[in-house]
């Protein structure tokens, strides 16, 4: 028997609180997204606002990891376990702000009409907020294989950002809006590819986390 | 007397470990964006291999903070220098991985004549660099004036990345080849205003460290 009997609660806690960090930040990127194909500044709005939550989450699990390991003096794979969750709160900031990069383009574009309806850019989304539920559930249920297949979702990820970066660029021309139009549309396309790259981060978190072993998920 | 005679050892090394990655990470972006300005594909090449001794450092200081609040469970203030140090790690690498974000582009425009000679993005670097290093000095000598001012000059790498963008966006024109080069260039912009926000991020770990008060530099 443990005989710290407050630790497994405060380690309970903790991944709890990292799991609502998680779901936050998938509602975020979700709507972000959302925002952006809609042209709805309200909801982008709201993205940017609700980034503060984020914020205070990372803070509070920060504060959390640190006393959990100063005052229980933890064995190293539950050193393990509170180290990972420190590095994947700050992966979910990361994708938060993202989300934030992406909120404030909505607001750039808005009114205006998309030059093209936008295509590759949604299915960068899906993929990328499908490995964020798969990484968090990776975490929750400590799922090494299923942190693994994060890698083959990225490469398709990587393969629809260099097609829509070659497909933006060839639409470019003397029109100075549209240029502008297209190079925010390239920024998303970038960002999501980021948001994935972070969910890869987060599979690798577990993948330490549970086998003590480090594995590049991101070639 | 601190009854714990390894304790500040072990801190001393640790804050010198930090010092020696932000070296090494001033020396990456700075080769990074002379490797850009100069076409030096092999600087670049160097540039993306020695990012791997900044993902070491970042291991070595990670389990070094751990273990050390593991270990000695340090007092609230010693909690936070340890904390900060795990925060600016973070960053440090997320700098490097945007020198590398630069020394990809000087490979993929490697062999191509520049449409224009580059002037505002080396001056962007030129201050983001002078950032990273105000910023250092700032942990070393535990200056909150000095972190402090990295607002200012963050304020001007904002304003030239504006300048910047709107210029690359009207030098678009049909030809593809050169639309690609202006998109890459945009994204080096892009990757050095982050590079001073991470600058700045690591300004706020100071003053917390110092003042244990939280201040926003990024507004």
């Amino acid at each position: 028997m443990d005989a710290r009997p407050g630790f497994h609660q405060s380690l309970s806690i903790l991944q709890k609180e990292l799991q609502d960090m998680g779901e936050s930040v998938k509602d975020l990127i979700l709507k972000s997204v959302d925002s952006l194909a809609k042209s709805d500044e309200n909801t982008a709005r709201q993205v940017i606002k609700n980034d503060d939550h984020i914020d205070d989450y990372l803070t509070k699990i920060d504060e959390l990891c640190l006393r959990l390991i100063a005052l229980q003096q933890p064995m190293a794979s539950d050193l393990r376990i509170i180290g990972t969750a420190l590095k994947i709160a700050t992966d979910l900031e990361r994708i938060a702000d993202h989300a934030v990069d992406i909120a404030k383009i909505t607001i750039r574009l808005a009114g205006e009409e998309l030059v093209k309806p936008l295509e590759v850019i949604p299915e960068m989304a899906d993929i990328a907020i499908e490995m964020l539920h798969e990484s968090l559930v990776s975490y929750t249920e400590r799922d090494v294989h299923r942190a693994a297949t994060l890698a083959e979702k990225d490469d398709r990820v990587d393969k629809l950002y260099s097609s829509v970066m070659h497909e933006l660029m060839g639409m470019m021309g003397s029109d100075f809006n549209r240029n502008r139009q297209l190079t925010h549309l390239l920024f998303v396309a970038h960002f999501l590819e980021r948001v994935a790259d972070h969910t890869t981060n987060i599979g690798e978190g577990v993948i330490y986390m549970v086998t003590g072993k480090r594995k590049d998920l991101n070639v």
